[in-house]
């Protein structure tokens, strides 16, 4: 761990919960009833917004984040002083145009960049949550997104768009206030949560919990944490983001700097010291609890479940226009997980376009710069917004 | 961890060490010059036979095991009292028939089941090597085994069978001692190791070596044990001998003994409990360092990277008949691995069948009871056997 490694102590976590300085924050004071019903009070979201609201507030868009992602999405991180997840996607003239669209995106609830999480204030004790805050699902986080915009007097969102967990949202979004989503744009997620994910998930816990600075949750209150749990959760997590093929094209065999094998445990080849390097930089941003709390929302999601087992009823009616994208060496969240979007959707009679993007980038191509992801999203966008009667630039 | 769990101590590895008493121990003299340059001296190989030799000593079947397997292929295991690995396919009658062969099947290289490896006794110190061992290699497993042969006074294998990275030793055979085999049969597995399974690996060590426990490897010394980082290991190891099919299959979404979800961190999913089993139980029978060593062995494997870069050149002039299988439903050893092992074969002239067997139970396949595998072996080496002139049942 180098020198710089930020340190994320009592209070650096108390800065973060009082000030969240890098972001706008809302404080919401009516309790949030949880979907465990547990409630949830006071409230606080963080928040960035892009672009400019128009008179009649009908050019909103929410972007929802992914499991690691937060409100930076196309602004410079505050920590790690990279450009915003998403600003290949959302900007002045991007296909999500800040210049045409006002541009919400959230930390979700149960997150650390601001939102309340588990490393938030504990009103009852004064001291982080931990494991004391109640779990959150994909739905209460899509509820708290729902208060915040009430809270900024938005009616309705034009659109609705996130890849990935932020995917389940736009879905959950279009289940729950289909009368206030014009557009949806799921990318590259599925309607529940895998088998296959939810074991990938359970390692990264079991990981982040088998570390002993993570002080059964309150490490934050002890001055510890779990660097080496949650990289190596970081790690396994990082190998289901890309595709067989991207690794094999990117890294293969070849060595990490060395003219041959050391015949050790040193990082020999270059796949390792890109691994380790993505789990010790996972460490400086993230919050070990958070990681708990926001993979567990993933795992619990099971839109068809809240619905009668049938995934259809969660949109009978919807006047939403939905747009579903999928990538074909995305493994963690397959084409079949679009597909069956897609037919329930096609049972609801919605207005719904499929598409399939053929590339070797696996899951991770929702965050990169694909150009048919582009052309897609900005084909998807600029026709809503004609039938939505909103200007073009 | 349940009472029950056997630990490990420094006396409990010394007495694996001193005895071995469920294995033949073969204690060989002469130092094995390994692959690093290293050499290594005494060399213990704990291994199991089935059958008899005949007379003119030319029935004998070389099992070579995997990653986490040991010689108990068809007898008891000592530790946890369950059938031998592979049962299914080797005793009397079965495919690989005892009562027509001599079947042998040592400990690797570096394993935890009584041959030389980093729980084993350092001559030089009188304590367990750690990580004073030198770095064994696929390569290395193969000769040890091969002074095991020549230690049974046996001159040459009718068959050298393994899955995985019994497989990478199977190929092994065939291009370090390609005289002494007569069949082989490489199940599951691949010329290389790929830079997904590199990296999943990486993630397992980094698991272990993270568990304080580990002590820098010096935990029996110290009498610890790593079982949380080894258990995470074994949990992310595990994922991928599955096929996702299959998880969703047996596991789906269910629910473990509840009625409904828990809203918390306890294994809700059947999936999240089956995972977690696996983990404990691993660390009952297995030594953390050899995790460390075994999985390195498989990373270095790249049989064409030993030939000049060129696969077909490792089997220039075989005589070996070969039978390679692969599953459909595997993604840790794709039939595409299998198919550039055969594409080589061709390239070298030599007899070979492929056999891809379509099964949803992925990389696991190969140690299950799955009909076309043994139809495939029995149909191999009954028909290589009769080419090779040994008398029928």
């Amino acid at each position: 761990m180098n020198e710089a490694t930020i340190e994320l102590t009592v209070n650096e976590a108390a800065r973060r919960e009082a000030d969240a300085p890098h972001s706008l924050v809302a404080r919401i004071a009516p309790p949030l009833t949880l979907e465990s019903g547990r409630e949830l009070s006071p409230l606080r979201i963080a928040y960035q917004t892009y672009g400019v609201l128009n008179a009649d507030r009908s050019n909103a868009v929410l972007v929802c984040h992914a499991l690691t992602g937060d409100q930076h999405v196309a602004s410079v991180h505050p920590v790690t002083g990279k450009p915003g997840w998403w600003s290949t996607m959302i900007g002045p003239g991007r296909p999500i145009d800040t210049d045409r669209f006002f541009v919400i995106c959230s930390n979700v609830l149960g997150g650390c960049m601001g939102t309340t999480g588990p490393a938030s204030n504990n009103p009852a004790t004064g001291e982080p949550y931990a494991l004391d805050l109640p779990l959150v699902t994909i739905r209460d986080m899509v509820a708290a997104q729902a208060m915040l915009i009430d809270h900024l007097g938005i009616p309705d969102l034009f659109a609705v768009v996130g890849g990935s967990m932020g995917g389940m949202q736009v879905l959950e979004w279009a289940a729950s206030y289909g009368d206030r989503v014009f557009a949806a744009l799921p990318i590259a997620t599925a309607a529940k949560h895998s088998a296959q994910n939810i074991a990938f998930h359970e390692v990264g816990r079991q990981a982040v919990t088998a570390d002993p600075d993570w002080r059964g949750g309150r490490y934050l209150l002890e001055g510890a944490i779990p660097r080496k749990g949650l990289a190596v959760a970081r790690m396994a997590a990082h190998i289901t983001y890309l595709s067989e093929p991207a690794l094999q094209t990117k890294f293969g065999r070849n060595l990490q700097d060395r003219e041959a094998r050391t015949f050790g445990f040193d990082a020999d080849f270059q796949i390792e010291s890109y691994l380790r390097h993505q789990g010790a930089s996972f460490v400086e941003r993230f919050d070990a609890n958070s990681y708990l709390y926001v993979t567990r929302a993933m795992d619990y999601f099971d839109l068809a479940a809240d619905h009668g087992g049938v995934l259809a009823k969660a949109f009978q009616g919807t006047k939403t226009r939905f747009c579903v994208v999928s990538f074909t060496s995305d493994w963690l969240f397959p084409t079949e997980d679009s597909r069956q979007i897609v037919h329930a959707l096609n049972a609801a009679a919605a207005n719904v376009s499929f598409v399939e993007i053929a590339t070797d980038k696996g899951h991770d191509a929702f965050l990169l710069d694909v150009p048919e992801l582009m052309a897609t999203t900005r084909g998807f966008i600029d026709a809503a917004a004609r039938v939505r009667g909103l200007a073009t630039p």
